[in-house]
């Protein structure tokens, strides 16, 4: 999955257009009670997460807006939502203009508008609980040539008025075995406190959930997607570790694994644990994440005197580089997905043709596929299913209103990944249905290609990921043809779709190092007709026997193992190389996925091999 | 040529070393006097000139080393030379390590040294005429940690103990005719007064001489490889400008052709063209880069009280994208370079099997061959030609010491360029000597084919430059293979042969634009044994008929024009896409350049070209 992403919210009975008229009246309401000229609505919470709990979802509850990058600003007369690009057709489906102007124009923030309606001397009110120190920061910079004061403002206004909002989560912590790891928690910890000592500072107040379950190895169901406990920790130099999490949550196997180096602090305790952090730190300095903390964090901190250094996490780059046995079940994973894939793929050859599918069916047909291993703990991003005009759509997700039968010649676009107890998986594979015209065949196969360049090459160490991007470009520009988005991202083990590493984009200067699990997704979106986009998950590994004017050299194992299509591969525009790592892949896919089929599945997934061998 | 260079300073008599010895001393001597506890000796000059004029050569006067990228720091007992990463070797090998302490490790400054010797407490001299704003600012953030003050002293202290420093250039300024420029002067400064204006600035300081050219339409004498009137300009936001030059300098004509809006102020009354400056700006900002203006002159604006913004100069951009009439000049100057270079590679493939030749007599004979045409003014560059070894040293320049005789099997690197009225060249071919082995074909070949991905590159509109340096690598890398500085750079039109453009390196953000005149030149470096560069020149031009993702389309049109060798290209290891660009190539080789030939040389080159066609 190419990019950001959020939960279906179309499944839930339909809001009358009038209960969004009253919910904004009565958000003006309190506006006017607090002594405010207006309040921001984020699409945010109190742990800066990607997919939000539901009762979270406060700018979709106050405006319909359902997408992940966006934001309302309420004034007295007049109410923006703001969004990025990608959701430009999307949020002005979804929101009553009545009421609000819509903008996907996102510039850092709604400065741009309010200079337009030229508004001045306002005093705006937010949620300093869910909002980042540098959102904020970035926020006051926008308002303050207009004389607009940006005042936080405790207790949620949204929360005041959403009667029925539903409750945060709150699931049981489960270890996250060591086989599956690679390093212990306390190797971890003591690794990470090492490098806090090179850089100079006492502690790290970590609070991003993300980093949590990698520094503890532990796992949770917080969220729909990603196996998440909403907990956050402060990590000392010396390895030691204050958890900020509900005791109730961690059973006492789970204590005893992480053994008396982690003390474990309720969340109503922070404040006691911040002056805990201030008396053991001193005059020394604290490294917090400006886009991971709240601002009601930091004040918290401050108020403490404790000084902070702002800086990316620590965790990010120990734990983009997967340790070896991360690297193995990582392969299982990838392995159990692909099974199902495949079985569905095969399945779906065979029932397509009858015209009987839509969008929706094939979402629920390769779940229940997927469910069919133990391992499987349900889908890591919700799955992409778009047929034909649905598939060009970049932020397409199949809902009952925009769920289209595959019928016709067209291609479906099917992105999705699995969450297995060792492995996240992230695939994107273009069907044909019906007959593929000469253009589809074209489209296809140099997406392939651009796909190929990338997976084939190697490199020497220090490589920066806009080398890959580039390298991904250079057929489709050829052919005319390009992509709206990066070409890869990062993805845990266990953990998050999106996770950071080495991002591969046109500007990214980030080093891909050996370890790394990276998205390979080039594609080509044709709007109004379909859209194409081949995905497979890499490791960076090292290539012993090369080198590069004498540096190491580095190169990506494709870790997905399912075939492409051989029907919308046009073989004589490949090259040598190109069709030399694509007979190496289906080989290998063979080899590896075909002792675990039998009759049809197997003599399917054969044929479409051979087709590349 | 791919970065910086620098005079040959071989050919002066040979100082004796213990003429340093006495320098030095000379040196601390004065610094007692001036109550300094150090001293700093940069490679630098008032106008921060890349070529520096032989009387600013201070930095070798003191030390004996000739790179560009360096500086010395003299302590009471100890002594400093720093350079950049290429001069490594030349620097132990110039300077006398008795006295002076070596390194290449730039990293800023000498802040890491003063660290390892652990200097505290100290106050070190500096002239502020010849250093920058921004070099000041960062050395003074490594040396304040360690109490480390560093003092402007006016009146440089070598200049007071090189009797026989020769005097500074003073030659006499010529028009640059609009019929190779393009635009007019006034409308060059009506076009960067709006740009001026947009950025809410009410005048620029531009204290490049390089931008005084460009925006008055004059050039000089006064470097030796660029034609250059060393001088400066404040341009107000209503395109009128103060010209900081000896008024002896600028004939009558060119007052006229200037008009009355260009003023002209010798460079002793600075400080009064400053307080004008005040008079007309008042509270207003002006625009001045850092990298650009000496500390002396920033702190006498600052004196005057002007607000000074810091900034690119706003010349670069415009002038990087060259005109129509600067495109036609440009491809006229590189038809006559190509004439010159043609008759030259074919006298030599005649010449060298007799086994006479050394890379002295090439440069001579090279120059012989451009010297014909009448629009030639000199070299853009010391020409590099390394024979064998010498070719794989990257800054290598031939001198009576180091000059090779061309016996034995293998490659002569020659890379050179010409000023013309009209246009600056710089091309790099590589020429056998004897049999080449097979490796060598091998190198010289995956070199081509690396030229070629970025000469045959279209892009849309907004690519950066980026792209084309990872263009350029793929190929060498799949083949083990990759070179040590960037792809290319900006060139100007009779002007500076590395002028600010789109850099083309691994981390460059500079859109590539249409107009732009880049270097494209991979190349390949066997340490001890030989080195292989294949550059053309390239004007970035609209590709009207293409689309990509109907964004705007660019790409590059080759200008040099001189053929690659037939004899080390291994047409089967092209492809096929490969194979027609070169074809295309030598066919406007023989189409343009052929009909200035007769005879032999014609001949030569018909079956040269023959080869790729």
């Amino acid at each position: 999955m190419w990019g950001m992403s959020t939960p279906n919210q179309d499944e839930t009975p339909v809001t009358p257009a009038s209960m969004y008229a009253q919910r904004l009246a009565g958000l003006r309401a309190l506006m006017k009670q607090n002594g405010l000229d207006g309040y921001l609505v984020p699409h945010s919470d109190e742990f800066m997460n990607e997919y939000l709990p539901p009762g979270n979802e406060r700018l979709a509850w106050l405006t319909g807006f359902t997408g992940s990058h966006g934001m309302a600003l309420v004034l007295e007369k007049q109410a923006l939502v703001l969004t990025g690009k990608i959701y430009g057709i999307q949020v002005k489906k979804q929101v009553d203009r009545k009421y609000y102007t819509t903008s996907d124009q996102w510039l850092g923030g709604p400065g741009p508008w309010l200079e337009k309606i030229d508004a001045r001397n306002l005093v705006i009110g937010f949620d300093p609980q869910i909002q980042s120190i540098l959102e904020i920061k970035n926020f006051r910079g926008q308002f303050e040539p207009r004389a607009i004061e940006l005042r936080p403002v405790d207790g949620n206004l949204i929360d005041q008025l959403w009667s029925d909002r539903p409750p945060g989560p709150h699931t049981g912590v489960e270890p996250f075995l060591e086989a599956y790891a690679g390093r212990s928690s306390t190797d971890k910890r003591i690794l990470i406190g090492e490098i806090l000592q090179k850089r100079g500072v006492a502690a790290a107040f970590l609070a991003d959930p993300t980093d949590v379950a990698w520094l503890l190895n532990i796992r949770a169901r917080d969220l729909a997607y990603t196996p998440l406990a909403l907990s956050r920790v402060i990590l000392f130099a010396d390895g030691t570790v204050d958890w900020i999490i509900d005791p109730l949550r961690v059973s006492l196997e789970i204590r005893r694994a992480l053994g008396n180096a982690v003390a474990i602090t309720p969340p109503e305790n922070i404040a006691e644990s911040f002056m805990r952090l201030k008396a053991k730190v001193g005059k020394d300095k604290v490294l917090v994440d400006e886009h991971k903390t709240t601002y009601s964090l930091a004040r918290l901190l401050e108020d403490r005197n404790i000084h902070l250094e702002l800086g990316q996490s620590p965790v990010i780059i120990p734990r983009a580089c997967k340790a070896d046995a991360e690297q193995k079940s990582i392969r299982d994973a990838h392995r159990k997905d692909a099974l199902a894939l495949i079985r569905f793929m095969a399945w779906f050859a065979d029932v397509v043709p009858r015209g009987q599918l839509d969008e929706l069916g094939v979402v629920d047909k390769l779940e229940s596929f997927r469910k069919m291993d133990p391992a499987y703990r349900g889908p890591s991003f919700e799955t992409v299913a778009g047929f034909g005009p649905n598939g060009a759509i970049m932020h397409y997700r199949p809902t009952n209103a925009s769920n289209r039968p595959l019928r016709g010649d067209s291609l479906l676009l099917l992105d999705s990944g699995g969450q297995y107890v060792g492995g996240t998986t992230d695939i994107t594979r273009v069907l044909p249905v019906g007959e593929p015209t000469d253009a589809m065949i074209r489209h296809y196969t140099t997406v392939l290609k651009a796909h190929c360049a990338v997976a084939r090459a190697t490199f020497p160490v220090g490589t920066m990921g806009a080398f890959f991007d580039a390298l991904s470009r250079a057929p489709l520009w050829a052919a005319g043809m390009d992509y709206g988005h990066r070409l890869g991202h990062g993805v845990g083990c266990f953990g998050a779709v999106h996770e950071p590493s080495a991002d591969l984009s046109p500007k990214s200067r980030d080093e891909v190092r050996a370890g790394m699990l990276l998205s390979n997704e080039p594609g080509f979106y044709l709007e109004d007709h379909y859209g194409i986009r081949l995905e497979n998950l890499m490791l960076v590994v090292p290539e012993p026997d090369k080198r590069v004017d004498n540096r190491e050299v580095l190169g990506f194992e494709t870790v997905s193992l399912v075939p492409f299509d051989p029907g919308l591969t046009h073989m004589t525009m490949l090259t040598h190389e190109e069709r030399a790592w694509l007979s190496a892949y289906h080989t290998q896919i063979i080899n590896e996925i075909g002792p675990l089929l039998v009759g049809s599945e197997r003599a399917w997934l054969e044929t479409v091999c051979a087709y590349f061998i």
